[in-house]
């Protein structure tokens, strides 16, 4: 079979998930999965289109009516692309699969930022391409520009960028950003943002690197999705945008991958862009801002999240792995949390605090018992 | 950008409905599409589901409840797999792209009886590996042993089956699936079964592949699809079954493209396994026998379709490729077929007939006026 799916393994977070399952009265904090159920004016968009039997192919990209709101609200944010240049997806994972795809001969580079989310470096090994770590821990989890530039070589032909990021929570500067622009531009690399957090913010400013280096235009994919913000997780909804010419080879990725996403749910996707969801920020926000605390009295270091619904504290004062420390603290406290081996950076762990505040606080609870009896 | 990719075109189905489409007045029997909207009971469930706040991320491979269908659902079939053989797939075109990824290395060699649908030759592209067509022209559409032997190489990794068959309609005999039987047992070669179109069938029985072979479980893997029994193209809804290993390298690539189907679909899947679809069956058989007997008062030779929705005569006697046939078809008359070169086939036209009787019999007479003035 596929040496390349061979060497894939299932995700570590789900592993250490189902662990927790098996383990009786264990708590999760391990999922990226809101707590809040979708709001009922977008399930009704659903139910409306599945009145009016919209129960046949749509369009592959997605219904014009779809792709001309997501234009718009592209231009909400300094991102000018064409409803033609756009393309609805199976979430952003399938959106990250199809660009990925469309970039990739065997043998090519990508540069990702560690830690990081594991698609990343399971699609880029599929498609037989090297992923090529840019270790961001010295730095606060910023960019640096020289030790981005040690990391390209003739076969770099990407960059992930994922801010808000995915374990850290958090934001790219303007000089992480402007390092990227400044050496991708130089070398002609494409730049692949994951935005998919980008609603998701309780400090400061989330510009778009495409709003802030347009020249670029040409190197860049967007990937956005409905999961996170508006509570879609189960809809499988996502979308990019890129340059026509990009576009064009992507599309035909998804085209011959899966034809389309589901069509009933396409108005409902307009509904969402139309959803006001500063109610669940400000809970996430409050959520954070109790991590952070309670995190701190208990002696963990970590970095304030600016955005996402994470926290990746450090676990270095304790001498453990990171899979060792969350094996315990599964076992010990009957907490789970996710190693952050499982993002390719030893010595932290994951804490996810989109779940509810009840659960969060009986975790964060059982976390300070864990450290205590250390 | 991938190389692979480049060499793929957009399906040439759709770009002859988009030439018709920029006709005004004209008629399309090209898209597999039944007319029919989703059942109303499949579609009651879905809301269900949503009202339920069914809205959250379902296991990766599909909700247990719908496995233990899909698992039943088989057995009736004389093909037995467990739910954890299964994976619940974005329609029967993910099911085959992550089959075919999963086996693929590049450079291997997948025979494809031609004529073919194209989306098993732009995805072995994807994969790097090489179509090699094995034609069924000469033998009224069935598969011959010796021309099977003659396509075998060391490079053979898999032989894909569509029965009924798209384009042509055609259900394999037991000979041509003994024969297959036979070459796949010696050279150890997988078989792909796409079987779509199997609750389709108009006459005589369609029996599965791997209930007249089960020694060959190990090389098997069965695709299925909701869309065309149960008119749920829209919702994008198919599955496949595979002996576990095989299974657990294609649901690393199910996992790492799309995670998941959406999940308030899922209820509605197992509504549609116990939907009745004895009527809309009789109204395809009707119009197969309408479109039969009314190609042949026009002098076209067709092989009976004994299954799907599809028709394919020959245009032989009129001396033109299937591609300027089609094309003066449009622009003279003002119907849309399929020309035969877009399966692989020249000489022949798809003709769908899963439209309304109206539309189809306004075509057929379009049809005839065109081929009267030649």
């Amino acid at each position: 079979m596929n040496e390349a799916v061979s060497q894939i393994q299932l995700s570590g977070i789900r592993r250490f998930n189902a662990l927790a399952r098996q383990t009786p009265g264990c708590l999760s904090l391990t999922l990226g999965e809101p707590e809040f159920d979708t709001p009922e004016p977008i399930k009704q968009a659903a139910v409306q289109s599945l009145e009016d039997n919209e129960t046949h192919y749509p369009p592959n990209n997605g219904q014009d009516f779809l792709l001309e709101e997501l234009s718009k609200f592209g231009h909400q944010r300094g991102l000018f692309y064409a409803p033609d240049e756009i393309v609805v997806t199976n979430g952003a994972t399938e959106a990250i699969f199809c660009s990925l795809t469309a970039l990739l001969n065997p043998g090519d580079e990508v540069i990702v930022p560690m830690p990081a989310f594991g698609l990343y470096e399971a699609l880029i090994t599929l498609c037989r391409g090297k992923t090529v770590p840019l270790d961001t821990v010295p730095f606060d989890f910023q960019l640096d520009e020289a030790a981005l530039r040690a990391c390209i070589t003739e076969h770099t032909k990407a960059i992930v960028l994922t801010s808000p990021n995915n374990p850290t929570g958090c934001v790219y500067t303007k000089e992480s950003l402007s390092a990227v622009a400044q050496v991708a531009g130089e070398y002609g690399i494409y730049i692949l943002c994951d935005d998919v957090y980008h609603q998701m913010m309780y400090e400061g400013s989330c510009e778009a690197f495409g709003a802030l280096f347009p020249h670029l235009r040409g190197q860049l994919i967007v990937i956005d999705s409905f999961s996170k913000p508006y509570a879609m997780t189960g809809w499988r909804l996502g979308w990019l945008m890129a340059d026509r010419e990009i576009k064009e080879q992507i599309q035909k990725v998804h085209q011959y991958s899966v034809v389309s996403v589901t069509s009933f749910t396409q108005r409902a996707a307009v509904e969402a862009l139309h959803t006001d969801v500063t109610l669940m920020r400000c809970r996430y926000r409050e959520r954070r801002d109790q991590v952070v605390r309670t995190l701190r009295a208990m002696d963990m270091d970590v970095v304030t999240p600016q955005g996402a619904f994470y926290a990746f504290p450090s676990i270095q004062k304790w001498g453990m792995t990171s899979e060792e420390f969350c094996t315990r603290l599964i076992q010990e406290a009957k907490l789970a949390l996710v190693p952050g081996s499982c993002f390719g950076s030893e010595g932290f762990v994951r804490l996810s605090y989109c779940c509810s505040e009840e659960v969060l606080t009986e975790g964060l609870n059982r976390l300070y018992h864990f450290l205590k009896q250390l």
